[in-house]
């Protein structure tokens, strides 16, 4: 549960708002630029920050991506060259923040999570946007994995559409790639609650048990990355900025359904996952119930003929009266003995059959 | 749990928005037109997309219904015919959208979700439809089954007030069509609901509990699919455009109605189902309750019987001293053991009727 | 679980909206007149639906009350003569509509569900209210029972002040007196609720819990026609419509205290409802308890006791070797396995007392 | 469940709205009169409400408070001395409300609920106040046991800032007297939770499940009584009226806080008695699962002991062969065979330890 | 469950409201100034209630402290001089406020309840807050632990940013000191709920379940501290106020993310403890499969071998007749019984293992 840790300031509870603190592990910030016009494309990676303030304006969009976290003074030279709030960018810094919109003057700071599979199961890390007229700022926390790539092969693409729109349309499509990358790990869950399923029915019951807590705790991490997501979006959708443009909003609300889907499967799969565990439950009782079936048919059958047993291995003496028992001088003693406990075996089965107890219509 | 499959963009998560790619497995399109006016009535087969555009204002009210989503071109031509928005036809082809009504300039797009029976329990299937000003296309998956021909019979019938009304209560009868779809099926739920009662009742617990759990999936998908429609039913009620008529505003309410109970009755199914999940719980229980009585009853009674026929089975030598064991030697020895066991086996079970555990007040 | 087949539209799927299609084994509709005015008053049975228009404004309020819905054309010329909209029509046939408040010009449609006992739980049939300017027309099922007698009563007192006022207080009066008729349906589930709860606690749990499920039904039942009639009072009172009148507003604030109320107590009902269960279920436990102590008890005792027996059973050459079962000569040899049998069982009962098991403090 | 019968109407189902109609089982009304201004103060007992019409305007704040609710005609007097709406006055009878506030035109009508400890658990009664110009008027059922009178005594102290105040100022605390005293017995349930949890640990489960079962049902009841009394605090705080001042809601958002809190505890208690019950569910699922050790120890020792010694006791012929049980003509037989029953239980023992279920991390 | 007993008006319930009553345990007040302007500050300890008027003022921003509410007197002093309402004052003296914003004439008074980790797990104390014009006055309960001096080392450094801003800065720092002051606690609550996991996991289920309720009564304490919180610093973020100018609100929003994250990690935290009950249900559960595994297992084996025992130890005589237990005369009699209750026992082993109940894929 290491998430929960991540949830501090980190530039600890006493330090003033707006201080910038990196952590320290975080990998080294890597800044590539791209601007583009109808006419216009240019790509180049930045070495530092300060090369960022001389792009500002030069092209109708500009997109700065900071990738990595690592180095305070980075972001805060490029918050500083497009004008970004410290509070904003101290949240840039604390990859903990919850997704969410915040419209700052001529700024519109955007935070959303992007899901990926870790190694102790479902995790997300933190992409920062700011839209600004004419350029937009993002960042990531620069782990493996990059969603934007393939908005970056549009953009390359001379004939794109994107080209010849704004900034707004930019940071659309950034924060699309990042709410379609939910769906294969959804997928991905979807297929682990189906094999708990199957493992359950074959009385893996325990094992099974333990990967669906851990299955129900994914859940509620994407749950809680999900519900904000979608949120954001619907934000986006409704902030009343010059910022975003009509046409920008037709297509923020297509990503809105999207993120309202992912959370309508998450409660889905969050139900199933309950079923599951009732499914559990309802194996675990039959279990007990077949077992307990077993002992009390083996003990009713042998318990009344061991009694007959020691019955005649009593010691009366049988010398002294002829009542004391006289089967034991019986010619057909032994066999009727036999006999008798034959009979109460099968008069015993025959009762347990009549109460269904082992027929088809078993519960067990 | 297909179904989880579904929900991903067919165009995948790189492509722009706004792509067309069909679904290669899709049936190949069927394109039909159906137009009609006051006096007028005509309906034919239309072979291309090409053929589309040269039909559209023809008539009063011009209904495009292409059937098969199998050729991304069609659609696309379509569109273009009507002037329908590109994400608006990506939409049509990726099938996953939940039931939505989104406005674009000039056009009303509406989404609603067919409930269908499929192999594998309740499946639906995505209807799309735009009204514009004196046309309306629609567009289906194609499978087996089309709920729209009541809607075509009456439109052929020359009397039809239909005819005489515009477009939207075109739309109107179209989307009644699908929501009234969900009635039937509802109740074949409520009808496997009541067999599965019976059968818990009659301790067919473990398959039951089976069928159960898949029909509370069913459920889970069918109020997944019914809630966002009564939502649409509703916007589409409210939307302020001129697309709409008051008139058609009044029948829409109407459908707002069936949608709402269709909700209503999904919400009441469910919880029976929760019910009856408690019922074979307490029926199992009760079972294992019985099961472990008899248990009891027979250890209760044959461990003290053995205990008197070990006893006299011991091999204490009578001859050293008159301690013992002298009943060995007794006249009625034999018949006094045997009294002594029938007394304490007689005693224990009046001990157990006092008790209730036999008696008609009994638990099971 | 009859209810849900009476959600589908009488009309068939198929058929075009505002078709009037009557249940053919409804009963034959019977039409009763009832105008009065500050110092007129008439009451009469009208023969067929054609007397309904000869009457219509005669008198400043005219009711009309249409028992029985077994023919279409009747409903069809009611509805004619006083312009009533035939999507509202086909709702007074089709009985399964939720409670309601429909505005039509001139109009105000209301549908109430009135709560009735059947042989098969709670049921409710459909009651239907016209509101015009000077009259009101309702519809009802036309089964046995009708709630509307005492407001009948009341108008045939020349005193009452219901003669001076509009039909929209008529209109309060009816919904009132089919709101008020739920209280004593109420009154009889809590009574069975606490007979139940008797049953239970004298350990007749099974029959009970049977009986508990099919008031959970009927909770369940009653909750799906209390939650849209409380809405329906609330749309009344706050619909914005010169058909009522500021004071009859104040009486409807009245009728929906009492709605809500009732709402109130069946969510009450049903969580008392869910404590039952539960209350099931530990007495269900705690006997399986007391079971299972009575079995350990009796076999953690008697197991010890036959284990001596047996070893004295064994047939070791006491001749042999002095080591060879010694006790078996001794003068004091049986009284003394008797008296180790019965140190044993002393012991085990002491401890057993001293665990708790069977003192006060037990569990069960 | 006595409090279930109170839900109806007193005047019946079938007499009109407005008729007011006494409960003839409840205590005979007391009229008492205060009345106060900035310098003047009077208190008396009014003998009948005759007297009331005489003192209407005498004072700046005139406060009527009728004591029992046994005679329908006092109240219409009353009401009639004040212009209250019968409507109002027939809630007032009816002393089932919800608590409430009512606007009438120049009177504001209150019901608020006082909680009692009844004999059988929580229990409340109907306070209703009519605020007007210069006035109120409540209504008390009479019962043992006066809220108000801590605030008559503010009153009689010429000191008290109350005298300076309006009528409203006297509603909020009249309001907020019958508010904090749903404090005192909040603290009661708590307490009743806490020995029901001692108990529930000490193994009294049997016992302390029925009171923990009370318990609910009462904090059900507080539940119903303290959200409507938020509810129509919250009301009167907003509530557009000239009757109450801007300094008054100060206070009343006082009151409305406290009302708050109040269901903020009651659903906090009704989750830590769900806790508990789930704790009763631990501790008699822990008390089986003892039990059944037992079982399982002492018959997993014995049963293996006993079958030794059950094959010693076999009485096949020494004679006839060296292979037939050659143990027994051993010198040392007996001794063996007593060695290798201690040498099973011995092992037996050793495992059960070696599996932890005797040991400290037991789950019993 | 002490913090129950708090909530109580200190005051009594009889006393006029605005009473200033002090608990009499509580600590003596200390009163701290600190006052600020761009290029001035001066810190220091005031000796009594009277010199908080003479400061007023004097600063472009004052800040006064009182830590300890032991003495009414002081509050009603420092009240005095700001102009406090009483209401207010008195909630700052009845120290079970829940978290809320409450305008008064030219001041803002802020409640928010700081979390504390107590003997008895997780408590709470209120934390007061005025802010006027210029002015800032905060009320602390006094015990040990002062989250406000990381604050007040910021503003005793002359090139803190916090030094030109005004008093809702403050207020702002202060009040985010507070919600900063949660994470901690929730950490510590995670890293029990982990703790307990691997107990219960580990078998220690009785103890880690006292633990796990004790843990679920802290989160519920958490999230009533908490729920109100996070509504208080939305309602100080909207308040239509110019106390709080718009660069501050921009910081009140950031506070307002992290008390939203403080409830989520509640809920998620509820629900994380909820699946543990679950876990260790299902724990407890198998531990009884295993022991009735166990039990069956023995007594399914030994009870047909003793059975055969038995017989062989009857005593019919073998001289009668060649029918009566030939067997004992064979000279292969005994090891054919041995080999028989070999065979009987191997046989029922193969079919356990067969069923799977001791494979690798048994449930237990």
């Amino acid at each position: 549960m290491a998430f929960r840790l991540r949830f501090r300031r980190r530039s600890g509870t006493g330090a003033p708002p707006g201080s910038l603190v990196a952590d320290p592990a975080a990998p080294v910030p890597q800044i590539s630029f791209i601007a583009y016009g109808r006419d216009r494309f240019e790509e180049r990676a930045l070495d530092s920050a300060a090369e960022v303030a001389a792009v500002v304006g030069s092209f109708p969009v500009v997109w700065i991506n900071v990738d990595g976290l690592g180095d305070a003074e980075t972001v805060r030279a490029v918050g500083a060259a497009f004008g970004l709030h410290p509070l904003a960018l101290e949240d840039v810094l604390n990859t903990h923040q919850r997704a969410k919109v915040e419209p700052y003057p001529g700024i519109l700071f955007t935070v959303a999570r992007m899901l990926r599979l870790g190694e102790k199961g479902v995790d997300n890390e933190q992409v920062s946007y700011f839209l600004g007229q004419g350029f937009l700022v993002t960042f990531q926390e620069g782990r493996p994995g990059d969603v934007f790539e393939p908005v970056r092969a549009r953009l390359r693409s001379p004939l794109s559409p994107l080209r010849e729109l704004g900034a707004d349309m930019l940071l659309y499509a950034l924060v699309d790639a990042v709410v379609d990358h939910y769906f294969p790990i959804l997928e991905g869950l979807g297929e682990r609650l189906d094999a708990i399923e199957d493992r359950i029915l074959s009385h893996e019951g325990s094992a099974a048990l333990r990967d669906l807590r851990i299955l129900k705790r994914d859940l509620l991490e994407l749950r809680r990355a999900a519900w904000p997501l979608r949120d954001a979006v619907q934000s986006l959708l409704r902030e009343s900025t010059p910022l975003v443009h009509e046409e920008t909003r037709l297509f923020l609300r297509d990503c809105h359904d999207h993120a309202a889907q992912i959370l309508d499967l998450t409660e889905t799969d969050r139900e199933l996952a309950a079923n599951l565990m009732d499914l559990y439950h309802a194996e675990a009782g039959q279990r007990l119930n077949e077992v307990m079936k077993v002992l009390t048919l083996i003990a009713t059958i042998f318990m009344p003929l061991s009694f007959i047993a020691s019955v005649y291995g009593m010691n009366f003496d049988t010398t002294r009266s002829p009542w004391n028992m006289p089967e034991l001088k019986w010619v057909w003693g032994y066999p009727f003995a036999l006999g008798l406990m034959a009979a109460v075996a099968g008069g015993l089965l025959f009762y347990f059959r009549k109460k269904g107890w082992f027929g088809r219509k078993s519960l067990s």
